[in-house]
């Protein structure tokens, strides 16, 4: 029964090594550098998916390293897919999304701008009470996200696919409610997986249906965004400014129009990060759970593709 | 008995016209715009100080348009100083801080220097649960912001001349402690009143003191901070990056130097900024006191300077 480490990360390898010999002796580890036989593959933890998931005939699930599983799209459906989840992860994630938010409520983009032509120009200073956020996505992060917001004192707004109840945070579905709820925001902060449906959320319409001065958080997916589009609001003045972690090619290649998109901050997917040891820990946990016929935990529904 | 309203800001005429219209309908009002009698003033509302005091014989107390007011430092002593205080604008200057706290803690200003040179580099993440954040100042403003770092999750120290306790907040005293502080914060946040004691607190000295890799968030006074000393540290790499909202010169020239500090955010003093109806209430409520004998609220102690 082995478990193939699609890694060189070496801090992630020792912590697989240190867990497994504690609770899983019985599973072998083994990285692609290593001399191991595909057939007794039955688990992969990988940050992309492999060339060819058919030299695995034993293969049953496969551990993302991150919380984001859209690279997974084609995987044969038959294996069980399984997302991250890393309340340290949540924790970052949901601080970069306080941190963009505070940078674009207080104009930190624009005046950074205004920086390099030296000039000194203020603007209405903005409260948060004043100031609609929309979250896009109420899962495990867009939830916490949603409630540190609010906790600051932003008017909250959040939309996900099931309806939801987050105390002081008004919760919407269906399409219609979300046109109107990006028309009333101030500030819009992505937190949505990449599916087919989500695919190219952040386009000319979405950024038209914005209130004149508004701000985008993007966090999700780079093929969320249509970043000609987002140019193009941006230089127009129709959005404010704003604060990207996610490119359609990453690292974002040298010479790249989005490097210089004006009044916007890019950060280099620094959102969060998983901790190698829990990364370990949930793997060791759902094979362990898998090996005594218990249900997965954090199972990536295949058909809705998250 | 006349107000003179040393201000071309007709929001602010506005408001105080229409407050003292109702509440003290027998205050004149004036701007030095209009013809009216000096040896009548017995208040004087205004930004800067006044070219020459003696022009107003019968002058009792001079309303300051801001929380600081280092600019009275020569005012005539016989004379009382009122600072202002508006919650909103507290709560303006809280939001500014937790910007650049969680700017500095995302690394939002090094991120904005590197994306000039295109740069792509990611930092290892931190969490506010890790960062300590000393707070220079615990007044109005100092209390309120080092609750809502506390409340985001920062660690949270504070500094002031009398002790102060602050649920969840490590409160010291005296330069000793101070130095202590400034050696474990990993962001110091300056909101101390400009006076004799604490012009040019954020010196090399204090700058040497900081961990490597600190940052600052400077939301004090330009007097307080050696910009030279300051660009040396950031030059160096000492100080990790900055957000700075108060500078030497104010609109910060031209050509100045500052204006280049690298990895580092300037705005124009907009941290905060009093509502003309708060001024104005403000102002008619301590008038009204002082007509009927009784204590000034938001008195300045002429000397200790603030
Ligand atoms: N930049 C980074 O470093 C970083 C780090 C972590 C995550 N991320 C991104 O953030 C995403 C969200 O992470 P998560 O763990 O919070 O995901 P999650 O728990 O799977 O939550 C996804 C949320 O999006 C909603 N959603 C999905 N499709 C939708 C649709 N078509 N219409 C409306 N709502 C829809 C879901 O609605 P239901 O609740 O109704 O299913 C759910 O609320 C990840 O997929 C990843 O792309 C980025
Ligand atoms: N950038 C902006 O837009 C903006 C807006 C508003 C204010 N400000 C600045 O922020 C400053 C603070 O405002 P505030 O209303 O909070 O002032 P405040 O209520 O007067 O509080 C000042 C604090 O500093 C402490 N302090 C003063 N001198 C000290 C010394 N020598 N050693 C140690 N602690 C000392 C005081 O200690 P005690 O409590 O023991 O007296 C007090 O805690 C203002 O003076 C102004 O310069 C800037």
């Amino acid at each position: 029964m082995t478990l193939l480490l699609n890694t060189n990360d070496t801090d992630r390898i020792d912590a697989f090594r240190a867990t497994f010999a504690r609770d899983l002796p019985d599973v072998t580890l083994v990285t692609p550098e290593e001399a191991f036989d595909p057939a007794q593959v039955r688990y992969v933890f990988t940050w992309l998916p492999l060339p060819d998931w058919s030299m695995f005939p034993a293969l049953e699930i496969v551990f993302s390293v991150s919380a984001g599983v859209d690279q997974f799209a084609t995987l044969p459906p038959d294996l069980a897919l399984i997302k991250m989840s890393d309340p340290n992860n949540t924790r970052m994630v949901v601080e970069y999304v306080l941190s963009g938010c505070l940078a674009c409520l207080r104009d930190l983009p624009s005046y950074a701008w205004a920086q390099r032509h030296q000039d000194w120009k203020a603007a209405p200073v903005r409260c948060a009470a004043d100031t609609h956020v929309a979250v896009l996505g109420l899962g495990e992060i867009g939830c916490l996200a949603a409630e540190a917001l609010r906790d600051i004192g932003f008017q909250v707004y959040g939309w996900s696919r099931s309806q939801k109840h987050l105390p002081g945070v008004t919760c919407v579905t269906g399409n219609e409610a979300r046109d109107h709820l990006l028309s009333q925001a101030d500030i819009v902060v992505c937190l949505l997986p990449l599916t087919p449906e989500t695919r190219g959320i952040l386009s000319r319409e979405t950024f038209a249906r914005m209130k004149p001065g508004a701000s985008l958080v993007h966090v999700g997916r780079g093929a969320h965004c249509d970043f000609g589009d987002l140019a193009e609001a941006l230089g127009r003045g129709h959005l404010r400014n704003a604060v990207i972690d996610v490119f359609d090619t990453e690292p974002l290649p040298e010479g790249d129009a989005v490097w210089a998109l004006p009044r916007t901050f890019l950060t280099p997917h620094i959102a969060g990060r998983t901790d190698a040891q829990t990364g370990a820990q949930n793997v060791a946990t759902n094979i362990a759970r898998h090996k005594g016929g218990l249900d997965l935990l954090w199972q990536v529904d295949r058909r809705k593709g998250y």
